[in-house]
């Protein structure tokens, strides 16, 4: 693999850039590859296990000469980062971002990029349940996909670098409008998070069953959930506030159908029951077929954890 | 680790049956170990993979001198197996199932007994996505909890064999009323498993986004929901059906919460959110802390998976 971008710069570096870092360097992707983010002490732990060739105080800082800027901060915050580095972006330069909503990133970022910068937003569907710049790994993105989301400033070239950029650190490679993302992934992630969230913080608040039976007893079901709903507070508070209209629809459409459940569980349904539960189990298939999870039970986990 | 029943009948050989047999061997508990399925071709299987000592056609016959008879049979099945075996139960037997509800199990299980036969109903709180009795594996206990529901006819001597043979398969063990089990089991397994099937159905169900983006995009969250909803549908109709006062309770609490973070959605009230979000974490650090899941991010799938 041959050096894609001479000089990377990513705004913000917590999972998903930290990975990135070790992503590109397993693959010779940059030349050189700066790093900066909000939180002194953020800075600090990447200079500390020297996760970039450079770590500079600020985002204006970090764009200077940069060939390509990746934002990757939360999606209420591109708008601001936007703002800070559009006088100090490179003519020629190409801006992305790793948001989890594509619209509104479009619309607060693009109104502060001066023309003769590419703006390619982009969405790496990738993560663990972990954050900071301690919990990258080089692995994350091998056979996961990112969704490039493609504005009328961005050309042809432009876009196939950025293409060539995730397919050396990995990843599959689509292309889709900003409005199609975000329904599809108020489905396959937006929605299930919520959900999640709510299941355990109904759990945590029900006094007659103590935490400790929650926990104690989580292995029947639940565990899978909270995992989920240990992902960071503050990138999910930015995705629900900035994916609000296709989120709502999903969530309309879930409540409807567990509507219809629970009102075949109240008259004893079974046989809408167990039709409805043979037919997702279908689904699951689909998916290790495609290479998108293990199908070892229960993921694989060590049986003694 | 010494025998602890000379002769136990397991009733039904799905996965708990067949994790009890694997787990029974690797401790040498049962003297041994005769088994019995419904349907010709499970019990077929259990032969050409040589999983019981014995394997019968019928549960009058798999109980016929047995010290322990396991019923492992989903929960609505449970009264006519019961049904068929009283009368061909040995005198001073004990009785026990594997179900996930035990109010009902003893409703429907119970007036079948002959007196002197100890019923002791019992719900390891283990399992994967997988069934069938090729689906086992010793390991399956370990580290688990099994809850014991002992009933008036059962005597402390009884019980504390039952306890013995769990903690040799691995598991922890806790005694607990029926009532309070159901309640617990609908938080930490029953609603969770009905939400997952509900957000695979909204998924599933959406013409707009295809079948084929659903499964690409999955590990966005997705996914997990898949492997819960994966799960026998039988065995998960029968537990909504026999559960349903505690299940419908806990769904009623579920959506309460889920209106209330809509609401917050729909307003844009961003500090609710983020409070909310950062609570659940906390859950999530005590069932790790309680080893009852894996710090490894992302369960510890496999990063090329």
């Amino acid at each position: 693999m041959s050096v894609v971008y001479d000089r990377v710069a990513l705004i913000g570096l917590g999972l998903i850039a930290s990975s990135m870092v070790h992503a590109m360097r397993r693959a010779g992707l940059a030349g050189e590859i700066i790093g900066t983010a909000r939180s002194a002490e953020t800075r600090d732990i990447a200079r500390e296990i020297g996760l970039c060739d450079r770590v500079v105080d600020t985002a204006a800082e970090a764009v200077e000469g940069a060939d390509l800027v990746v934002l990757c901060v939360p999606v209420g915050a591109m708008g601001g980062v936007a703002a800070e580095i559009g006088p100090a972006l490179k003519a020629g330069a190409t801006v992305s971002d790793v948001g989890s909503v594509k619209q509104a990133v479009i619309d607060n970022v693009a109104p502060h990029l001066p023309s003769g910068v590419h703006f390619i937003p982009a969405h790496p569907l990738a993560g663990t349940e972990q954050s900071g710049p301690r919990s990258g790994f080089a692995e994350l993105f091998d056979n996961r996909w990112c969704i490039i989301v493609p504005t009328g400033d961005a050309d042809a070239d432009a876009v196939a670098r950025l293409r060539a950029l995730w397919e050396g650190m990995g990843s599959f490679v689509d292309t889709m409008e900003p409005e199609h993302h975000d329904l599809v992934l108020a489905v396959t992630s937006h929605t299930p998070h919520l959900i999640a969230y709510t299941m355990v913080g109904v759990a945590d608040d029900l006094s007659r069953v103590t935490d400790s039976e929650v926990i104690k007893y989580s292995a029947a079901g639940f565990r899978d959930f909270t995992r989920i709903a240990a992902s960071d507070p503050t990138m999910w508070r930015d995705v629900f506030l900035n994916n609000k209209e296709a989120t709502l629809e999903i969530l309309g459409r879930f409540t409807e159908e567990l509507f219809a459940l629970q009102r075949a569980i109240r008259q004893g349904d079974g046989e809408m029951l167990h039709d409805y539960f043979t037919h997702t189990r279908a689904i699951r298939r689909g998916i290790i077929e495609a290479g998108q999870d293990t199908d070892a039970p229960n993921f694989g986990r060590s049986p003694t954890k």
